[in-house]
């Protein structure tokens, strides 16, 4: 069978991961090239890998003629640009999140995708490829637990990480647009519906910090969807157990709830404290697996010539929808869509 | 030690398990008294517990001397005047909730209070005397969890008493009046803070009868407090499982969740369906202890002389929180406190 | 109704409870006499359960002539005789386990009971009274899981309480006699049959104290029953995380686990230690309402003239089993019944 | 980096699914031949592998010099022979449990293993490879949980898998052989020790076509291990909710339990049943990743030049004891190592 040629750009700690994950875990692919502008880490990631081309810049690598497909995890404010010439150069895209940094960078996207309909596009929602989510979003499309009634879903991010996430703050968009976007879009998904009006709200309660930023370390919304499902969302940066996504999603018939013990493993300790389980450290190790899927469905797209179930349109109504739910956020005020 | 006397009026299903807690659980009383419109149903309760007096008036029962407090577990409408006249005849009052079916009744019973400072009242918030509930919000009280974030809180009644509950909606006051109150009354409890805001929504996802009477069988709101912490509830009346009431306090230094499933007991059943607990199927079950706990809390109250944590203000401001709400649900807009 | 009129020996740990039973949980029943050798706490105890009669010697107690029944917390070693004595003194007996520190003395409190048929008798099986062991029995005993297959059950001390456990070995009688009765009875009852040999094992793992007695700090056996169900116990001292009595059934059909997590109330707490929930403390805090419960049994048995499930010979029994066990570890060979 | 050719004979199940995780999951490997009487299975399997060699003879296979290793996935009965040759033809050799059907053969597998001291061999006792089981392993290598009192192992079938069970009776070797090798392999590695004593017995419960092969459904056992520590291991055919592996070691400062509950994935169902956990349908599902990261070992002591933790000589040390298992189960006696 044909094996795709993928090059990559961008090796911080999820670019790493998504590096290993093709050159080892993916099928029907090769890593065949890596982009960084850190010289050192990518020749040695490019050693250890056994991959042939390392470029310095992006435009060298969309000019390799045989890679077949660019992956792009570089820093967010790159992404549409990047899309956009790796498109425009003749490749297939998987793109991590955002889409863009703006409402209009996200439409900028679209066009350009929208430009190359031959070409496979998929945007990183990785949670869509988590085992257990897929599992869950199985039984509740086939109307096992009847009519959606709450969605809930949370995300947080460990304590122990707050230095980054504080440095980070200036420029992550916010919790609404940094984490919660993956819940919204968990939430479009398994509901199948669009956001009507959201109220937001959320403080600085452990780390002043953020509030520089008009952010919090701690935020949530109410939000009533079309189909009059209620969606609350819960997104944190200062878990004291470790690193916790977990969805609830009442229904009519039943409810399902996925991950509502973020466990490391199978091991239950019995000790002084009692009877405990070890929790996820961070969203690696919680969708290991989560990461090998989507890449193995991009892939597997091109090879099939068929289009991923992500669309582009789903990264620029996720970007609406957290826009708006930060303009609650700082407004105080319930909106409208 | 003396033994306390006790008059209750009311033998619906609560007032059945209160008059049989008093006569055999709680210590230190003797239940005298009963009152009912149902002449059999009384005559078969008191011989069963051995009561003295069989009122069919509940004039006739707080005329009884021998009587220290009376037990209010009539219908929600006469809380008010009920109250008010058995303080009149000088006697402890403990009263089922609400304090009254409006503000203006809840208002009407604090002044009847007022009127009696050496007279015990107390409301019944029997969460507050549930071994778990109490177990959380002491860890909460002395700062084990750092500074609260988000308080969530549940009320689930299960699917298979719906009937009951069309039956009564137009008298319940919606769901925030009859279920939610149990969830406000706790998020002031263990935030020691009032609301600032409110989003309420929710719908008839399953039985539009709700919609007659402008309530649904399943809501929400999300509140902001005054300390900050941001509140979600849920009340619903279609639980597939049981009787699920849970509770989830997220702090800045630990997160405390009670009764995130709602067992039955300590049994775990491993079947064809996989690896199961069965579920509490209604609040006497769940809530068994409580009921004990609350009386006898009464009763030591009224024997060492003290007033009880809950008091009548809470009461009100319970109903006047969930008059918002209702509202809020109406119009379909936040509102400010 | 008519209240019984009981006096109990004894105010250890579990005496002072049964005396606060008895006193303020147990109905139709009064406690009206109290008897130990420590008149201090004779006399606090009377003073604060509003006991009449003060006794400084057993016999003494049952000479009063108002008692119904006496209630036997006293050590072990009493047992026998004081059940004899109060039967002949024409009382109903409940005793505390064991029946006799010997089989001998075992078979005599049988000749005890046999001698006064128209006597309740009960011992303190207070497992078969727990609300959750007796969900479980009767799933099994109608069938639900099946023809039983195997049968664990595990008896566990906390580590903390070690130096009293060390301090009392010499009188304990050891492990199978002192703590694994209790699964052994659990067993015959689950099962409804009785064993055909066992392997006993064990040692002195943190412990070598227990050496001095021939006996370990955790010991187990896997015995044979007639109905062909395998029955693996163990019991140990040395648990880090609290009180921990377990019990699992695994039948052609089903399985049911009771307490297999030995959870102090509702509450999860989530912090640096992952998701946790804390551990009952002692047998006092897990079987709380069984020790209320076995005592309604035997008041209820009174009044209603009938005869307990838990009989003599149960007792007789368990001790013949027991006592087997521990010849099976002391020889490390397997011995048949 | 270069990469291993293998050879896999067996396309049973598990050959299945070796031969895909050699050839899509398994690192620095290629799938270059495989072999099996099913002429159909075989071209099929090859032609969806990309596999160069269809091989039906094993003789066939050895005999291609490029290959570096065979994988041996065959019917247990040729497991020495096949050891033996691959190894006399020069490649290293993974194969599956059992080394040989009789503890002569096991001897005769060592023999051939130490005539060839270049070669890797490897058994597949893959649970050693569980994500779960190894970091519980490393928690009690560090002395994390203390000295090691019980060590308790489940290894259940589903009974939906009776009818395969039942069939293959005769040829399985008995529980102990078929399944309890599995705990007998876990408690020698987490005990670092061997028996000294075992008692086995069993029954057929449900299905008395085993007890035509001296067999029962649902096995047990409690052996003494050397360094004092208590085994008991159950092994049954007729486990009601899925395919269930766990186990516990309670040590003296600590316990751990793998997998006490063998949940599908981390979805929890709420529904009519109460609170669920759907569980793993059987050893491929469960062992899913053990069975990639057990090749990759193999893969990488060849690449690497180094030997597997897993010896020979533990193939050899499992059969022995389950063959002494298996005698005290069909003597029903105790009997010494």
């Amino acid at each position: 069978m044909k094996k795709i040629k993928i090059g990559s750009v961008g090796l911080g700690r999820l670019g790493l991961q998504h590096a290993e994950n093709i050159a080892t875990r993916v099928m029907n692919v090769e890593l065949t090239a890596l982009c960084d502008l850190n010289k050192n880490l990518l020749n040695e990631t490019a050693d250890r890998l056994g991959v042939e081309h390392r470029c310095n810049s992006f435009e060298e690598m969309i000019a390799l003629e045989e890679l077949d497909a660019i992956c792009i995890v570089s820093p967010s404010g790159l992404h549409t640009a990047q899309i956009s010439a790796a498109l425009a150069a003749g490749k297939h895209v998987f793109s991590e999140k955002p889409l863009g940094v703006t409402v209009e960078e996200c439409k900028e996207a679209e066009k350009a995708v929208e430009s190359h309909p031959d070409k496979v596009f998929m945007l990183g929602f990785m949670r869509r490829f988590d085992p257990s989510y897929m599992y869950a979003h199985q039984k509740v499309a086939s109307g096992e637990i009847g009519k959606p009634i709450l969605f809930r879903s949370y995300s947080q991010d460990p304590e122990k990480f707050i230095d980054g996430a504080i440095a980070f703050a200036g420029h992550s968009g916010g919790q609404f647009l940094d984490m919660a976007v993956h819940d919204i879009d968990l939430a479009r998904w398994f509901l199948n519906s669009e956001p009507e009006s959201v109220t937001a709200m959320g403080g600085c309660y452990a780390h002043p910090e953020f509030g520089e930023f008009k952010d919090g370390d701690n935020v949530s919304c109410l939000m009533k969807f079309k189909n009059d499902a209620m969606v609350f969302l819960f997104a944190g940066r200062t878990a004291p157990h470790g690193y916790n996504v977990e969805t609830e999603i009442i229904g009519t018939k039943g409810i399902l709830r996925i991950a509502s013990v973020p466990q490391k493993n199978l091991v239950e300790i019995l000790d002084h404290s009692g009877v405990r389980k070890e929790c996820s450290e961070n969203f690696l190790e919680r969708f290991e697996s989560s990461y090998v899927n989507e890449l193995q469905e991009f892939v597997d797209c091109i090879l099939e010539e068929r289009k991923p179930s992500v669309t582009v349109y789903d990264g620029t109504r996720v970007s609406e929808i957290a826009y708006k739910c930060k303009e609650s956020f700082e407004s105080g005020t319930q909106l409208r869509f």
